[in-house]
Formats: structure tokens, sequence, C-alpha cells
């Protein structure tokens, strides 16, 4: 599901934080796991990788990582103030010094005219700092959009560290 | 990192559980979300699949999931009863009625004469009912255990089912 690439680019983050001493956490939804599977598969990512949160449900958004039901209601769970409310949940609930987050749609199913599958939105906080964000579309099938956003995941977390 | 046969077991216990309407969350440590990720593969996986924990470090296994600190000082992080604890903290803590947890020695480093690389504790939980662990010691590297793990994890969904 990831290539070598990816699996190059999760080493050089961690190598990055690890230097910095930082540590990290995730919390998914559309990817449902697949940015820790990444960071996980490099030996040695215990040093950084606290663990992450697959928050699929909007029950667990809300109650595992503190995402305001309200904000779920009136934005949608595939929105910019959920992406930021998770990273940041994620940083609270993990004491990471980084986390990113991400809710997309993933597809085949699940698109509309305003969130069309491929959006995702990815956010990635740093603690005490501010939270980055972006909304890309990705094109292509289920397993494209959610590798294409494991690598933009990492991608914005390397610009944090 | 998963393979074709993975993700029709994937899809098959997926499709048994949505036919049951029974949901499910995972508690993974060595995986590393992969147990998540392979599930979350499928399209149409949030009929059932609620979410998921990867607690990667002891402090994250305690507070996320609500392992005993004193048992995993005890018996250690990679032992029978941490697995179990994850998974029932995951039935607690995901409001699921399915559950599949796992701590092992993925490798290349952290193994021991005792516990050595490829050690897996597997367990899973249904709630009200029983709770079936497995340990064992999958051959390959790093990728081929936390592969192997997703396996045996779905296998012994399967039969809780």
């Amino acid at each position: 599901m990831l290539n070598a690439a990816t699996l190059d680019d999760a080493a050089r983050l961690l190598a990055e934080l690890q230097e910095k001493g930082l540590t990290l956490a995730t919390a998914e939804s559309c990817t449902g796991g697949l940015i820790a599977a990444a960071l996980t598969a490099i030996a040695g990512s215990s040093a950084t990788m606290l663990g992450g949160f697959v928050t699929y449900s909007n029950a667990m958004k809300a109650e595992v990582l503190g995402v305001p039901p309200g904000l779920i209601v009136a934005m949608g769970a595939v929105s910019e103030p959920v992406a930021r409310a998770m990273a940041e949940g994620a940083l609270r609930r993990s004491g990471a010094e980084l986390a990113v987050a991400c809710t997309g749609v993933a597809g085949p199913g699940g698109g509309s005219a305003a969130k069309p599958v491929g959006l995702v939105h990815i956010a990635a906080a740093r603690r005490g700092g501010a939270t980055l964000h972006m909304a890309p579309v990705f094109p292509g099938d289920r397993a494209a959009v959610r590798a294409a956003t494991v690598d933009a995941a990492i991608a914005m977390l390397r610009r944090l560290a």
C-alpha cells in the first residue's frame, strides 16, 4: 500500500525529529491508520512516534480526540476546522510535540459537488505553535487518494519540524 | 505493505461483521496502524470499523487504553496480559462490539531470549464474551512480522464474529 519513496520520506522525517528530540502522534480518518503504519514501518520509530488515533466514526472523533460534536454537525467531518481540531486533539491526548491529522473522501462513494472524492483536509499542529492546513483534491482511486494523503501528511510534518 | 490476500480477508471479515451488525475497533503496538489500514482499505468499511488506537509508547497504552501501568512494568509491554488489556481497553474506549490488539517485537532490534524478534501477543475481545489470545513467533524481517500479524489478527476476529 506504500511505495519505497514514501518509506524514505518517513525515515527522513523521523531522523529529523529524533535529532531535535521531538515526538509525534497521528489522527487519521480517511487514511485509517496508513500514516501511522508508514511511520512505524521504520525500525527505531518508537523513539519518536508515540502513537496515533484512527477516528473513523464521528463519535470517535468527538470522544477520543475531543473534536466538538457541534463542529462536526455544522461543518461536516470533512472540513478544515475538524482537521485542525483532530490535530490539536491528538497533541493533547498523546503528549507529543507534533501531530498530523486528516479527514477526507477516499471514495469510491461519499463524494458530492462541494466535497468530491479525493478531497482531503490535512492539518499539522506543533505544541505552542501554529497549525498548518491544506485541502488538496487527489486524483485516482481509494488506494491512490490514501497513499497521496500519507505523502502530503509526511511533507507537512517536515515543514513543521 | 499488504498483499491482495490480506485485503481479501479484510473484506470477508467486514462483510461478516456488517451482516451481523457488529462494529470493530483496533489497538495496535507493533503493527503501528497496519491492521486498521488494511481494514479501512476496503470501501464501505466505515459501516463496521469505528476506529482504532496506535499505542506505541507505554504511556499511551496506559492513558489511551487504560492498561494498568503496573501490569506493563511487571509483565512487559510484550505480554499476554497487556495484549488482553489493550483489546478490552479498545472495546471500552471505542464502544465497538469487537476489538483486536497486538503487542510484539517487530525487530530488527529489541529481541531477547525470552522475547525474540517475531514474538507477537495478539488478543481479540468481544463485548460480554471471552477474549481470545495467541502468541506466535513469526519468521522474517520487520515488514514480514508486521504483515503476518495483520493476517493473524484478521483471522482471530473472524473466529469471534
